[in-house]
Order: structure tokens, then C-alpha cells, then sequence
């Protein structure tokens, strides 16, 4: 797996009881996953070179982000080197435009959109779908990084990807009742399976609680979210797990919002609440091992993230909250707690979805030094 | 912790999460857990300075097993390192008399029993018990190893242990109905949990099923079985997990037959079937964290092991295996294949016990080779 992160560090306990031999190739040798996976090939990502010695010790390559550069997976592949998922399948994750303009191809349904080069471009699509309007970056965005909403002619000019001279989008705002994710893996003779569709409460345009499944959701809505993921993966040719982020909008429709092609936020409650998880599903998918059952355990499991707070030494509080809940499934990254950094997740499973929101909502705010009891 | 098994192979993904620093001292760099820890330490864990060097980049010292000399861990202890569990606790997973001998004077339920010097006085014994009598080593037994049944005078003159002059115990053969487990973890500052009372089906001394919980068990026997096991690690001050098998003999009586302090064989079912496994309680337990909810999270849930069979090469009938039932979990210890040598287990949780049973034994056979479809 390429890149050290917390993605590859959730990975590795699942690649242990499959017998799998499991590798990493880390940025920094105390990166989240390097600290937990023996003989971590510390190097550069971005360097073919690096790439190169580090495929020649595995059977597969996959990845823990979308940063490696597109060119440098075809010539991985071109050497005959297995990758999964392949640059033609990850290119959609990695550009906003080309997977809007692929799913649009293939009649999966998104928000309106258009390639804009300068403000003026902004003005001229808000005419047709009136303000405001959201702005993307083509390539980097991630975690509501690389997103800006346009309430104006002025808020375009001002908009930093136009300062910053990259490619850029616009999309219409979608009027949405809540973000819904569905979170399939598929593998390269073509097997997928779908995990239940959840609910992924953001703040500030990052994920900060999962619910799972989504509340209320009607089963037909469900199986639909289900069918536009599975058939995003079919016509990618998506190998390992893809997150397909939704709008349930107002008006009825489901409209694709973004693709992760990699275990994703919205997954981590599999770890504790599904009977095989992402990550283990991920990596029978890319070793084109026959994938396990995605079902959820229990009528409800919630996940939150914990994010880095005012509390640089968390261990009190650990030994706490372990005491308050014995229930409680914390998860931790491995990294240095920083404001608003994701150092950690924690999950709660069972029945009363009012309950367990409070058990895992007041577990991350308290390991986040915001509440003190 | 000490010894590179499987026990510590999968004590390491239970490190993971939890966001602690495991290392593990083994005998040989290709050991099951070697394998998957970074930095493990390759030494002999029969000498002492190889201890105490290991001991230094570590907080706390556990085991994989009870093979450890006591008076090493003594020694440890004396240096000030923290050996949990400790030498006092620890011997009475080493030796069968001092274990005997203390459960008596705890007034805990054992077979009747006797130590014995030679042939003669197994004789004298069997005249107060009647025959046949068990005949134990008093150190280095485990799965049926160390364990002979002597029906006559003649087999105890035959009896391996009086030749080659070790200490031997004489017990009553207990005409049990089933073999019985009772797995707790105690906290150093006395917290303890008790997982659900579980069968073990065993076949020619070793454990080759579990049944979690013990079907038909009533609850107030459970109960007893549950309060055996705290009193045992209670009265001996264990700290870790502690597991105690018992006869649940025909005549009614609930009897201590073997104890370890370490997680056990007839655990494994918990890291699918509980809310919090045995590995993870028993990290928890040694670093005085408050221990996780025991409970089980399905109404039975079955494991069966997986021993070394005819097929030298598992992959091929590991992935029929896979698409056959996807909600099966295996579990690889990373061992080459051994005729009867325990080289994974595999788990199935749900209702309907006789299909557990079904999908579990059926899969253990199929990659054991015993069966092929």
C-alpha cells in the first residue's frame, strides 16, 4: 500500500488474519501506519523510481490516497506491475472534471456543472443556475479543502483557485436534506458487494459522524444509492473499495458529490459494525480474493471522528472514557494531535441510535478536551 | 511480549486501535508474529540478559506463553520492570503441584490428586481413587501433551514420566460430561471481566472446537463457572487474561482442570464474537487500562481450529473456501503446514447453532484437506 497514513494503518490488522503479506511505503518513518507494519519502505511517492523498487517486493500495489501521480501508475503498469485500483479507474477520483464528465457519459446522475477559466465563466454559468454557485478544484481537494461557495459576482473574483491559476469547476449548490454515502468493493473478475448506505453528518466539509444505516432511509432509496455506486465501479473498472459520496437532495434526487477509490471515512464504522469490514474487503478485492459479507451486525453502529483539540496529551482522558463506556471502540491514528487534524475515530454499536449517538458524540468531544466530564 | 506465536500474532492488530506500542521477543525472525510487528526483537527468551535487554523498551511485560523460567521473571521483577503477570501468579500456570496445591487451600473445586514418586505409589493412589488414575507432568504439559491415563499397575510402570525421572502428579479421571472454559482478564488494581462460559470439544487432548456460550449450560451454573474463574484470579493475583478449564462432570461438580494466564485457545472466538476480544482485555488489563465489555454479540458463536493436514499449499482451497461462505472469518497464524500442527482457526457468529457448527467444521476439514468439496 502506498501512503503511510491512517488508512494503510486500519489496513494492515485486517491483512494479518488473511495470512497476506502486508507493505508499506511511508513518507516519514513515524507516519501512522509505518509505526505498526514491519519493514515500512520509507520514500518518495511522487518519485517513479521509488515506486518502481518499492512494486517489485509485492504481488500488488494499491493505495492509501489519490496523490500519486497518474502518469507514474501507467508506467507502473506498463512494466507489468499489478495496480489496483488501475490509473484509468483512479484518474476519476483524482479529477473532479473527467469523472464528471464520465459519469455524465454514462447517465449516473450529478449536479449540473461546467469547466469555468475566470470569474467572468462563473457569471455566465450562474445565469443558468443562479447563485450561488460551488467552485472545486479539479485535482487536490479533499475534506472540504479546495471547495468554496459563490454567493456573488465578487465571490467568484475573489475565489483563491482563480488567484492560484488551477482548473476549476462550478456546480450548482444542491438545496440537500443530508450527504449519504455508499461504499461498495468490487474486484478485477468483476465481484462486488455493497455495503449498507449511510448517513455522513459534516461540518465545515468534513465528515464528522457516521450513521449506519442511514436513518429512515426508505429501502427502495437505499438500493438505488446502492445500484449508482455499483454501477460507478462497474464502469470505471474500479478494483478495491470505492466510497461514493450523495446528495439526498430535496427534490427527490440522489446526485453523485465525490469518489474516494480506497478505504474511505464513511467505511470505518465496518470495522467494528460489519461483518467484514472495508478494509478487509479491500484488500481481497485488489488480491482478487472472493469478498466477504458486507452486512451490518447490528440495527445501528455510529461512528465520530475525533479530531486533534486543546488536549495534547490524551491518555487521561483515554483511561476515562474506557472506564465510562466499556462498549466503546476507540480507534487511534497514531499522530501527533493537532487542532482539527483526524487523530483518532470511535464506534459504538446496538439498537438505540439516540443513545449510541450521545455514547460516541460525547467519547470524541471529550478525548478533544471540549467537554471536561 | 514474550514469544513470537500466535497468540502474540494476534495480540498485535488488538495494539492497533488502541494506539499502543507492542513489541514482541521471538525465538526466530520467521515466527508467527514476528511477521507482522515491526522492530521485533529475535533473542532467547531463556536467558536472562536477553530479557532484561528486550524488558528496557518496554513498559510492560506479558507472554505468549508460560515457558518463561520463574526465576528469570524474579529477577525482572527485582530490576523493577513490570512482569504482568507476575512470577507469583505466573507459577500456577507453570506448575501443576503448586496450582493444585493453592486452589485447595483456596477451598476451589479440583479432581482429587496426589503427588507421586514412582510406579508404587500410583498403586497406592489408585487404591484410594480407583483406577484408572491421570498421570501428569508437573511442568511443560499442554494440549494433551504431559497427560497419561493409567489403567493398570503395568501402564504405570510404562508411564513416559517416571522414566525419564520428572515430577509427576496423580489425579481421579473425572467422568465428565464436557470440558468447559471460564476466560477472565483481571487489572492490576483488581477490576475484572468474565467472558460467556464456553464448551470446548476436544479430540485426543487438543481443543478442536469452541462453543461460545456453552449450549444448555443453565445460567446459575454459568454463573459458578464465571465465579471459579474471578476467585482463581482473584486468590492468585493474576493480571491479564486468565483462562481456567473445567470438568463439568456428570455427578454435578464443577472442577478446575488446567489454568493459563495469557489469552487461550478456547478465546479465540471472541476477537468476531465479543465486543471486546481477549487480546484486546488482555492488553488492557497488563497496561492497568479499564477493561472492555466481555460480551458476546450474537446468540452462539463457533470456532473450530485449523491443523496442519495434507495440503501443503492452503491458497487454492482458502479462496473455494471464501466464495463459499462470505461470512466465514479465518484466521492464519502464518505457520508452514504441519501434519496436526494448529495453524489457524476459523469463526462463524449467528443464530442457528447446528449451521454454525455445519459452516465452521466444514471449512476447518476443506483446509485441512480431509475433505474435498
Amino acid at each position: 500500500m502506498v501512503g503511510g497514513g491512517q488508512l494503510a494503518r486500519m489496513t494492515a490488522p485486517a491483512a494479518v488474519p488473511l495470512g497476506l503479506g502486508f507493505r508499506v511505503l511511508a513518507a516519514r518513518p513515524d507516519d501512522a501506519a509505518a509505526q505498526v507494519v514491519p519493514g515500512t519502505v520509507v520514500a518518495d511517492e511522487k518519485v517513479l523510481a521509488d515506486l518502481r523498487d518499492f512494486a517489485a517486493g509485492c504481488d500488488v500495489l494499491t493505495f492509501d490516497h489519490e496523490h500519486v501521480p497518474t502518469a507514474h501508475l501507467r508506467s507502473l503498469e506498463a512494466d507489468g506491475f499489478a495496480v489496483r485500483p488501475g490509473p484509468d479507474a483512479l484518474v476519476h477520483a483524482q479529477d473532479k472534471g473527467v469523472m464528471r464528465e464520465r459519469l455524465a457519459a454514462a447517465g449516473l446522475p450529478c449536479p449540473r456543472w461546467r469547466h469555468v477559466d475566470d470569474p467572468a465563466e462563473v457569471c455566465r454559468v450562474a445565469a443558468g443556475l443562479g447563485w450561488p454557485v460551488v467552485l472545486k478544484t479539479v485535482r487536490g481537494g479533499y475534506d472540504g479543502k479546495g471547495v468554496w461557495v459563490a454567493r456573488s459576482a465578487e465571490d467568484a473574483v475573489l475565489a483563491e483557485p482563480f488567484r492560484a491559476g488551477v482548473a476549476v469547476l462550478a456546480e450548482e449548490l444542491v438545496d440537500f436534506r443530508r450527504e449519504l454515502s455508499a461504499v461498495v468493493a468490487r474486484s478485477p473478475h468483476g465481484q462486488a458487494v455493497a455495503y449498507p448506505v449511510v448517513e455522513s453528518v459534516q461540518a465545515d466539509g468534513i465528515c464528522v459522524e457516521v450513521l449506519a444505516p442511514a436513518p429512515g432511509l426508505p429501502a427502495d432509496r437505499a438500493a438505488e444509492a446502492q445500484r449508482i455506486a455499483l454501477s460507478v465501479a462497474a464502469e470505471l473498472g474500479v478494483v478495491g473499495v470505492l466510497a461514493v459520496e450523495l446528495f439526498e437532495a430535496r427534490d427527490g434526487r440522489l446526485l453523485v458529490n465525490e469518489l474516494a477509490m480506497r478505504p474511505h471515512n464513511t467505511g470505518h464504522w465496518t470495522i467494528d459494525g460489519a461483518v467484514t469490514s472495508q478494509f478487509e474487503n479491500h484488500l481481497r478485492a485488489v488480491l482478487d480474493l472472493p469478498l466477504g459479507d458486507p452486512r451490518a451486525r447490528d440495527p445501528y453502529t455510529v461512528m465520530v471522528n475525533v479530531l486533534g483539540g486543546d488536549l495534547a496529551e490524551t491518555y487521561p482522558s483515554y483511561r476515562h472514557l474506557l472506564a465510562r463506556d466499556p462498549g466503546l471502540r476507540v480507534h487511534w491514528y497514531g499522530k501527533q494531535v493537532r487542532p482539527g487534524r483526524k487523530v483518532g475515530h470511535v464506534t459504538v454499536c446496538g439498537e438505540d441510535l439516540y443513545d449510541l449517538r450521545e455514547r460516541a458524540s460525547h467519547a470524541a468531544r471529550y478525548l478533544q478536551g471540549d467537554i471536561d466530564e
